[in-house]
């Protein structure tokens, strides 16, 4: 068993730290606040006072943080802690933010020696708990596999997307897509209903078509059509429009870095933002359906 | 083995007779075309000197027509075929028309206590060939049931997507959506390039999590990443620009008709248009990837 | 002063045939509703018992129907009134209608020897009663000219398009151009404002600068920054948003006709669609800065 | 006359600082390039062997970069010239960036006693030469006032849009409504051809109608209706595509820093990058018209 430095302990960094305590790891953790620290606690782990204690004889370090201002300046920030890490430690960070941050901090970390891979996670908070987390992975091959020992007992798919900041970057594609899925799939079940179609009938067909997608499949939009699903419970869990729409800015600002044309990804970060505006942020994101019914 | 009458031998009618002929049906067929009428004379079937001496006596009338002008001019025209269709008969039109022309089809000729479904099918030119078409249906339960007769063996897949007009309906949704889906994963692959990463790789990525869709899986529009699909063949072959622009305008319409929200579609018909205008209206639909490169 | 039979006096139709009377002309009017007919009767028209009886022995026949089909059915129907038409007599259609439709009834009318403008109107319900209308004409030159006659008793500009049908598509085109103008200003606007920018400073440069358009200049779309626009009545009166999205179906549809790449109309479309959907149909075409408006 | 410092010397900023020139001011110049400093010391000024040289002594900084990053590193960088600027002094950036770098750089100076102003211009080169600018200030309005000494030999028109940022927020704004206008009355345009319009007759009727904007008053995108514009010349000089797909990519990263939500501007920013990227980069921005075109 490794022993891992984790920092971070919100909605995802929280029980992912306690899965990896559960699979016996030596875990030290530290957060800015007092309560996440004593629930840790009382799972089992050390807590330090500060990150830089955290991390001090670790085998890995593990970080999950809001955005990339706070990856930045905890491993490269004036009370950065690169110079308290080991040469022979690994640093993951999952937090999703922009490639570029990644290899900034990536960059930074070399520079002391220390290696480091960009590991964003997608399954939500749930997947966290439940240890079914996918991870997309940018990094060297040989981190990739070293990290495969923290990372198995966090998360079910494990993928190495290429080097330092491809994770986020095929993270942020992948969700990019998801939205597109997600908002033409509903904007194509609303017109079906408009002319007089029952919504289960015709997901059924383009089930078993070239309509065929993921949200067809697990996530269907349209309230009633699926069970268990969120449109089935007032948009209520999954992952939340907020999310969305911040994971839209980023794909956006990366196709601008990039100089990448991405209408239909243009167009759907315009829907997502439009539905927050209107109050939707906290709801799931399949709630875009809403916008497309018509009023009665 | 039934008596079926067949109207319009084109590149999709033509095969389709054909596996009528091999399932032991008894068809007589019209075109205006010679040629195809000597072809279809020379595998079995008789052949008539109009579409109105084709039908008389017959159990099914079917017609593939390309578009909603010859569809309506055929049954109800000046010189329509109505009054020469037995009670008995069922009327299938497998035309893709918009489900208005549909609809004004089957009460024309419920007026004259003839039944009607419409059919339209997805599959191609190969599809056709090979029997495993997809027939999207409109029209009464017993209808759909007694088409099975005829319809089983020139497709694999039936479905009933509601009352005269709906199988129109459904198939234009799923057209509308798998137009999404091309041009929403072309630009997410092009964005990970632009950034990068391996297409090949970020597709398996994104086949596991949930951007997964029809194009991921079986007809992935990045050039190398898959093999024996059109963009690996220089986008020869499959489903042309062309016709997905048709069907995106037919969408549009159905969309304004019935006062539907489709931004998406909107937007994939504009980029499909913008793609046929450049020249690629032969090409496969999939080379809307090209439109997404960026020059070096 | 001439013989003019007007037929259809709704919001628009009314006050037209007003001002025909007003400037002296000889007018009989006809519409299905008895109550108009009484109002115009009481102003000094004569009435018909049927649009048959009202053209009979005038010098131009205008129409102002909601739609199409009332058109085609006026002029080409079974009960059409084209027989009745003097030879001599200018038809002059003030509908907004599609252009196709504008040459059939063109067509139809020709083959009885009787000529045929389209004519439809900017301007509104207030520039019909003012008699300061914008009348957009297709059809031969000398029927232009000879329109004159009626036209500048009722509008202000008269501006030849083209041939039979360009004064519809030069509508249409004006009119999608006129809502991406309304939609970009106003989240240029909104985005200013999101960044701590006053609108009214924000307007006044961008009215001195590129940006500078028809809705800065008369029509600026957020509250407070003009007296005596919509805007600034709680988007009261002017042109109804339930109007703009039935143009924008009509631009869509001439676009998708012609095979016309309109990428922005699409958009706009989408947006006054979704905007009416909301429930906002009977306010002003400019309360679509409310749609950019950031929640509080 | 005033003691001017001028740092960057190239399209832009060489011949804005021969204007201060030829005003009488005592201009010292500094630029990477040897040549551009040979040609201004030739014109009079005096040269300096480094930025930090340049600006000792003087009552007015202004500087022309490229980019953020360059603005940035010049004042407040670790070679940043902020420690040799007199507490009295203006100092004036005319650089194009985004409006948080704006805001850090007047921060940074503020915190040593330095007022601040940006004031990115418009109308290019030409504008440039000619001493015929826009410059739109962001900063405190003494601050504004005092600023004309020296902007009113280099401009025609001085906007005052608000605080430290707010001009570029405000040319930001302009420039992205101007894309909507320059596409929208392109793609306008286009239609009214495809259905057999005159596009000088459309463009006339649109000018004096709603549609009317400054692209239809002084820079029609398509060939032929007006002299002496770009799209008369085979769209050479003017604005850049290259340009005003940057001037975007700063729009979509405004917008999305502000939570704004701009359809229209995401989509012409996709429209000019696509542009961009078929090889039209150094094309006048009005070539957008090209993409529109039918083929033949």
């Amino acid at each position: 068993m490794a022993k891992v430095a984790f920092i971070g302990l919100g909605n995802m960094g929280g029980p992912m730290a306690t899965n990896l305590l559960k699979a016996g790891h030596d875990v030290t953790a530290f957060d800015l606040s007092a309560a996440a620290l004593a629930q840790i606690k009382a799972e089992g782990a050390k807590v330090a006072d500060s990150a830089r204690e955290a991390v001090a004889g670790t085998d890995y370090v593990i970080s999950m943080l809001p955005a990339a201002k706070h990856v930045i300046g905890l491993y490269l920030g004036e009370q950065g802690i690169a110079s308290a890490i080991s040469k022979q430690a690994l640093v993951i960070d999952c937090s999703t933010i922009d490639a570029e941050s990644a290899r900034t901090v990536g960059i930074g970390l070399a520079e002391q020696g220390i290696a480091f891979i960009d590991a964003p996670v997608s399954g939500g908070v749930g997947g966290a708990k439940a240890g079914t987390l996918t991870f997309i992975v940018g990094g060297a091959s040989q981190d990739f596999q070293n990290a495969h020992t923290v990372l198995s007992n966090m998360g079910k798919n494990l993928f190495h997307a290429g080097a330092i900041g491809a994770g986020q970057v095929a993270k942020i594609c992948n969700n990019m897509l998801l939205s597109i899925l997600m908002a033409g799939t509903s904007e194509a079940l609303q017109m079906g209903i408009n002319n007089g179609l029952d919504p289960k009938v015709l997901s059924d067909i383009m089930l078993k078509s070239s309509g065929r997608n993921w949200t067809l499949e697990l996530y269907n939009p349209c309230p009633g059509v699926m069970d268990n699903v969120p449109s089935s419970k007032d948009y209520q869990g999954g992952f939340m429009v907020d999310l969305m729409a911040k994971d839209l800015g980023l794909a956006l600002e990366a196709a601008n870095h990039s100089g990448s044309d991405t209408p239909l990804g243009e167009l759907a970060h315009s829907l997502y933002v439009k539905h927050q505006q209107a109050g939707n942020g906290k709801l799931d994101f399949s709630s875009i359906f809403k916008m497309f019914a018509k009023a009665d």
